[in-house]
């Protein structure tokens, strides 16, 4: 983290003729906001610290401290790199809170804390940062983490495009629950949790300035309640949030690992007509698509049925399906069942369908 | 983390025509390898999991289950964007390790699990980003963190520079240890550990081309260490690491939470010949200037002594010092005894000396 970096003083000394200098350019970022010295002091103060309320984040010290913590504590990072870092349905700062959220929720754990770093390229409209900042705060309400740390690096105009957020997150994982890949066995039922692809068609469409017509929004979204709800209500192996490279990549992943292929059936896995329109026109495929806001649930057999109302109960999982099932093959592969009788094996991909999706 | 980052597959399935067309060309880091995809698999699989060999990490889950942890929890982000990316005493891989390690230090911690983010240029060496992976490696096992998760991402050509990594920490904290700044006293020492200025200028006089004669090195390097040395040999009230805005930035972020004022002794803050003329040279203040493997330590007048000696046998130490004390004025200001005896308020600086030095 850094004190240089948070470090607010109480009540900053007058530079006067300097400081005013500087607020006149003020509406954009300048190499001095990221030098550890007044500028940024201020710049925290006045932007971030009127956001986000966090007792311990106002500590501003090296390193946060949160106390003793009871359970297993899970970690992760994940740093966002999205273009056009806004798009529809969410922002960069709303895609940085929630991909990290559901990073901690999909191992089982309840998130707790965050911290972010920023790196920033000088020219960035002051008002953009506040505007991620505003999509943070309401995540940070929306998922309960609690934002306890922070990191703010000024790049000059070119070395950097506009904006990268990193995002680390602390969450506690009960010690009742055990998920794990080890856990899975044939016959278990692949539930998720509505329309794949929107993110990454979503992203791409903005930043290509296509118009579908039908108004494609990101899913990005905090996944933790949902899966609590889905943990509450029967036997979850384990879980995954299909991100970059898209469920197929997801679900190879899984199938790798358990040595036992997937089947999945096409007509039962929930596309909209516009991304199904979006990745037709372009050439691709909805199964490889990224997506922010979904997760892959494995359930045994006897309790999918009571996992799967329950999430179409949730807001997020209205249009919560089983796709598919663990076959007693042990292929490690993934087979799609498709719309006209056929099988397909659908494979990981070897590189990107689209860059900078996250 | 993102298990679509670093998840590897235990046998890679053989894409052969496409798989032998990349690797021809994969001396440099292509947009596919930040795709999730297999490219991104193997990369991972080839260059970091054969250096890093966490048991954590290589579970390639979406988090890291670090099981419970007893003490408390202290956390903390930094993102570095350092340029050059190889400087002389160091590069952007050491430095990430090392500016993480010691905010967790310097709050007491014992440093003990690490993340860390990338985000890399298209087109970067392969051969640079394992030279840069072998620095972390080197770090890693020096200051005896474990790296347990990261992630990657890839930008186009233009959209970063090189390389840019963030590294997320999280240390343990004795119950029987108590630092703040809320602990100090008028009359306790100020302690440093050796000569200020030289990651700043190490890293200007690369990235500028000056040759200042002298080899002048980068400091950077794990303090925990030496700061475990000092708390064992006295009563230590607080600790910062003098990094971006250097000493003086530091002190008076420090005078500042503290309300006391703070002096300092021009002739006992040691400085380095070539740290000297290059300041004269380029305008600059060595107090202002970032510093990568100091501590600034306070401690109580009585064990003042006892906590110089015990940090002059660790190497880090030799040429450490103490520099001042805390006065019973109320002034937050820090005033600096000059060698030629006049005393000089030394502020915070408003804007930055130098850009992207961490």
């Amino acid at each position: 983290m850094g004190y240089e970096s948070w470090a607010v003083s109480s009540k900053p000394k007058a530079h006067s003729s300097k400081l005013k200098d500087v607020k006149n350019m003020s509406e954009k970022i300048l190499m001095g906001h990221g030098s550890g010295g007044r500028l940024m002091h201020n710049l925290v103060k006045e932007k971030f610290l009127t956001r986000f309320k966090s007792k311990i984040l106002r500590q501003l010290t090296d390193a946060a401290v949160l106390g003793e913590l009871k359970g297993k504590i899970a970690f992760t990072t994940d740093s966002y790199v999205v273009k056009p870092i806004f798009f529809p349905g969410g922002d960069i700062g709303k895609l940085a809170i929630c991909g990290t959220v559901n990073d901690l929720a999909v191992m089982g754990a309840t998130p707790k804390y965050m911290t972010c770093g920023f790196i920033v390229e000088e020219g960035l409209r002051i008002s953009d940062l506040e505007k991620i900042f505003d999509s943070m705060k309401e995540m940070e309400k929306r998922s309960g983490i609690e934002i306890v740390g922070g990191d703010l690096k000024v790049v000059n105009s070119g070395e950097a495009d506009k904006i990268f957020i990193n995002t680390s997150g602390i969450g506690i994982i009960d010690n009742k629950i055990d998920l794990s890949y080890r856990k899975i066995k044939p016959g278990d039922k692949i539930i998720i949790n509505g329309n794949i692809g929107e993110h990454g068609i979503a992203v791409v469409s903005k930043r290509q300035g296509i118009d579908f017509k039908t108004n494609i929004k990101s899913d990005c979204a905090p996944l933790n309640l949902i899966i609590k709800d889905a943990m509450a209500s029967g036997e979850v192996r384990f879980m995954r949030d299909p991100t970059r490279g898209g469920l197929a990549t997801t679900l190879n992943e899984i199938a790798e690992k358990i040595g036992y292929s997937i089947e999945i059936d096409e007509k039962e896995i929930p596309v909209s007509k516009g991304v199904k329109d979006a990745c037709e026109l372009l050439g691709f495929d909805p199964l490889y698509i990224a997506n922010e806001g979904k997760v892959v649930v494995i359930v045994s057999a006897k309790d999918a049925g009571k996992v799967l109302k329950k999430m179409k109960r949730n807001i997020l999982g209205k249009n919560s399906r089983i796709i598919g099932e663990v076959k007693k093959e042990k292929g490690k592969k993934v087979a799609l069942n498709t719309k006209i009788g056929g099988k397909r094996i659908i494979d990981m991909m070897t590189s990107e369908q689209l860059p900078r999706i996250c």
